[in-house]
């Protein structure tokens, strides 16, 4: 039942937005077409172009204008390493390191059985075929820290372990600059099962 | 300086719309383009068919499809008096009571000049022109009480009494199924200021 007044039917649409009540919905609308005509045509142009103009990378999975992203066809990184993330905002966060010179799969996800979330939702499939490439010698799982993210890592450690593919995770630890006094009982015990031997030069 | 990646731009574009920030852009992007191109399709041809198809009514400044709107057109309207409301929303709310059957005159905003919106932007030229008609015997304000609604009804108060027209507000007072003890105590001594008296039959 779609609404045919395009004021309600603006509103509606509106919902398709994460967070976004009736309330806001209305909110928005009027702002749009009373305040902001022109950053209305904008979004209307950007989603138009987004939608025709973004498809998953065939390699990292990622959204790209192209059928390879810049990121995977560029000969400046060592496609040995294949760093796995979330979403690509994690991705970002990697890049913003400048420690990281491998490539990427980025699930666009993480299981998670209450949102309907399983393994085919996280492009699993995708990510073996691109982990047993042939060349990838080196898995390091950057999924988030939390109860998914551990249960995502964990899957995939199950399914590339299976087929001789090396796995590794990001380091648990005390943050850079933390206080022991003010870092929480479960990292602190993760840092102390994950203690590194230390030896003089 | 617009990005010429599209999902930057979608992220910016987003960006219009009231309460969202970078970050929530960056999440609504990814969910429209992940997880909900549908509605991301739906939004785009809303904003464009309310940006093409809606225009302030002639007569009462709301959106409408024509170029007077339905409610103006109406025959079954008192014509001789007008409600001045802030919002659409407002006009909904008074039309869910079922006691008015007079028409509306929406301002699109009220007077507050921290925010920019001067006598211009909130239509009173449109306003004057449309109570002194020579049919509107009585403007009611129906604007909020806030102090800045307060003070657009005070305003349109000096404009339309300079001319002769009569002008009415809304009673403040205690709600309905108030109780004087949870009431604050401004709106108690309205409510003593503005008592009424009581005949018995």
């Amino acid at each position: 039942m779609k609404p045919t007044n395009p004021l309600d039917e603006l509103m509606q649409a509106l919902r398709v937005l994460p967070g976004v009540g009736p309330k806001s919905a209305a909110r928005m609308a009027y702002h749009l077409l009373q305040h902001d005509r022109q950053g209305a045509k904008r979004l209307g142009l950007a989603l138009d172009s987004a939608l025709n103009g973004l498809h998953p990378c065939s390699q990292c999975n990622n959204f790209s204008e192209s059928p390879v992203c810049r990121l995977c066809s560029s000969n400046e990184r060592d496609n040995t390493q294949l760093a796995v993330v979330e979403m690509p905002t994690d991705l970002v966060m990697m890049e913003q390191t400048r420690s990281y010179h491998g490539l990427y799969f980025v699930l666009m996800g993480r299981l998670s059985p209450l949102d309907g979330m399983g393994p085919h939702d996280i492009h699993l499939d995708k990510l073996i075929a691109r982990a047993c490439d042939g060349i990838v010698q080196e898995v390091i799982l950057a999924t988030n820290f939390t109860m998914e993210g551990e249960a995502t890592a964990h899957a995939i450690t199950e399914l590339l372990n299976a087929r001789g593919i090396a796995v590794s995770r990001l380091a648990r630890g005390v943050p850079l600059g933390g206080e022991l006094e003010h870092v929480d009982p479960g990292t602190l015990a993760q840092a102390l099962a994950d203690r590194r031997p230390l030896s003089l030069p």
